[in-house]
């Protein structure tokens, strides 16, 4: 029996938003000291090829991680896109920091699960939304835009299974908080393309005027597979990071994020635009891989793109 | 507006064959020979944690590929499973070689482009059209079966784009011959879902009596993804290698095959059954890695399964 043939050009949106995060999720893992330069150097270079946002950097106490102790600089360094920067603030005193330097959207964080968020920002879930709460005021008294990133999303690497309704639940309150923008992340790489697919169709029930974004994992190898689940369920935001940057905290050697080139080139096979040049995306990227001596886990920079042809090999 | 909500579980099928290639597309590929009797007991290890099926060795001339000059050697080694065991035959000799030596069910080969088909087999495809019929005439009076592998079915890396009309002719051309199974493979990695999806509903529309199988590479990430798009249009049986063995041919470090665990662990995420033991795959393919020192890149065997959970740090 031939299964319903799925009208794929009905279902697949036109274009979507990358939201790039190698300056902040990947660098903030790498074990040295990226220097403020090369960051706001980077930052240009993703700007011209035409990534749309990005996240920049994080306004966490330079104590807790030292790779990201130069916020201010490079917020300053990129002064002339800042509504195209994205920046993550941990708590009241990030975002006044943040909103300080210019700042004009924040990426506010919380877990699903208690233990991951207890770990995470050594907060219960119900004192983080507290925390959110003040923020979002002071973004509001500031004329700043927040959005939150809900860690856990689809599964906790303490706790398993986190139920969809918990999701929900926080979200109502993030929404109901002033967030503008919910950013559903697979932080272990546990998620699967269903479980996409079902959550993705239910947030969008729920909050049909609020942008959901979704940031995958490829660390069990399925990144691009949820990506496409999400794209079949009316998802047109995804987070990703240059080069795959940014590894699994648990497991040396397993991929982290998925890699934003690959995401691209997916995305262009299939006719989705998304306004970014990617033979030169992939050229930054091979650069700044030398340059930086980064350690990357992206296809694409090696393979070349898929329209790239190889001469015939002589018989 | 939420797009229409698809019925994933109605269109996702409860079961899907996997085709183990590694010992022979795996091993094939590796610049050091793989010794006779840790090719049988690997495919000994494969069988005994359920992998339905498996491509065991090739028929082709010793000197052209020394690394399965031992192909009577392994099939005779497993010869307790040769229902479960696929044998590659690029030509009428390696088939009587394949037929003398026991073997149930031949692999033929030709490519969907005559470029590749050249490259790879030195004939015309027409030549290889001819070749493939006196092939699966030698099978039918020895009461083998024959399916044939489509290389090249996604795109040529010489050539570009493959029309779609191709692949249905040759694919015609190749049923017409008494194939029982045809093979799709997406032999460069330049598949990509949407163009899968379109491909794989075409298939079945045309050959409802012959199963239909894929074979992906992850040559630019999207080989799960791809894998995803043919199961939401009734592919149910896939090619896949141990640790994602078998590179690709023309970027050194680049991933070739896409890799069984990996595949395995999607699927059983979804629900989806294969009658594998993945924990026990997981752990054969982390001992043959080290046992064999094989350049695996496979994730799951890095990051261990999703359901495998981690202690909560102190605070």
């Amino acid at each position: 029996m031939v299964s319903p043939r799925l009208d794929w050009e009905a279902l697949l949106p036109e274009r979507v938003e990358i939201v790039e995060v190698g300056p902040r999720d990947g660098f903030q893992n790498l074990s040295k000291f990226i220097e403020t330069p090369d960051k706001i150097r980077i930052v240009h270079e993703l700007i011209a090829v035409g990534i749309p946002r990005i996240e920049v950097t994080s306004f966490v106490h330079p104590q807790a991680v030292p790779q990201m102790r130069d916020a201010e600089e490079v917020l300053n360094g990129v002064r002339g896109f800042l509504d195209r920067c994205l920046v993550l603030v941990p708590n009241v005193r990030g975002a006044e920091r943040a909103i300080a330097a210019g700042a004009t959207m924040l990426d506010l964080v919380i877990s699903a699960s208690e233990s991951h968020n207890r770990s995470n920002v050594r907060m219960t879930v119900e004192e983080s939304l507290e925390q959110i709460a003040r923020i979002a005021e002071l973004a509001r008294q500031s004329g700043v835009r927040a959005r939150a990133s809900l860690s856990t999303a689809f599964g906790c690497p303490y706790e398993g299974v986190v139920p969809e309704e918990r999701v929900l639940y926080i979200a109502h309150r993030l929404v109901d908080l002033g967030c503008v923008e919910l950013n559903l992340c697979d932080t272990t790489g546990m998620a699967n393309p269903l479980q996409v697919a079902r959550l993705a169709q239910r947030m969008r029930e729920h909050f049909p005027q609020t942008n959901i974004a979704m940031h995958f994992h490829n660390t069990r190898g399925a990144g691009l597979a949820n990506i496409l689940a999400a794209l079949l369920s009316g998802i047109t935001t995804f987070e990703t990071s240059l080069g795959g940057l940014g590894g699994c905290p648990f497991a040396p050697g397993a991929s982290g994020n998925v890699c934003t080139e690959d995401v691209v080139h997916m995305l262009h096979e299939m006719g989705i635009a998304t306004g970014i040049d990617l033979a030169a995306l992939v050229q930054v990227v091979r650069e700044e891989e030398r340059r930086l001596d980064l350690p990357l886990v992206g296809q694409v920079i090696r393979a070349g793109r898929s329209c790239e042809l190889h001469p015939l090999p002589a018989l």
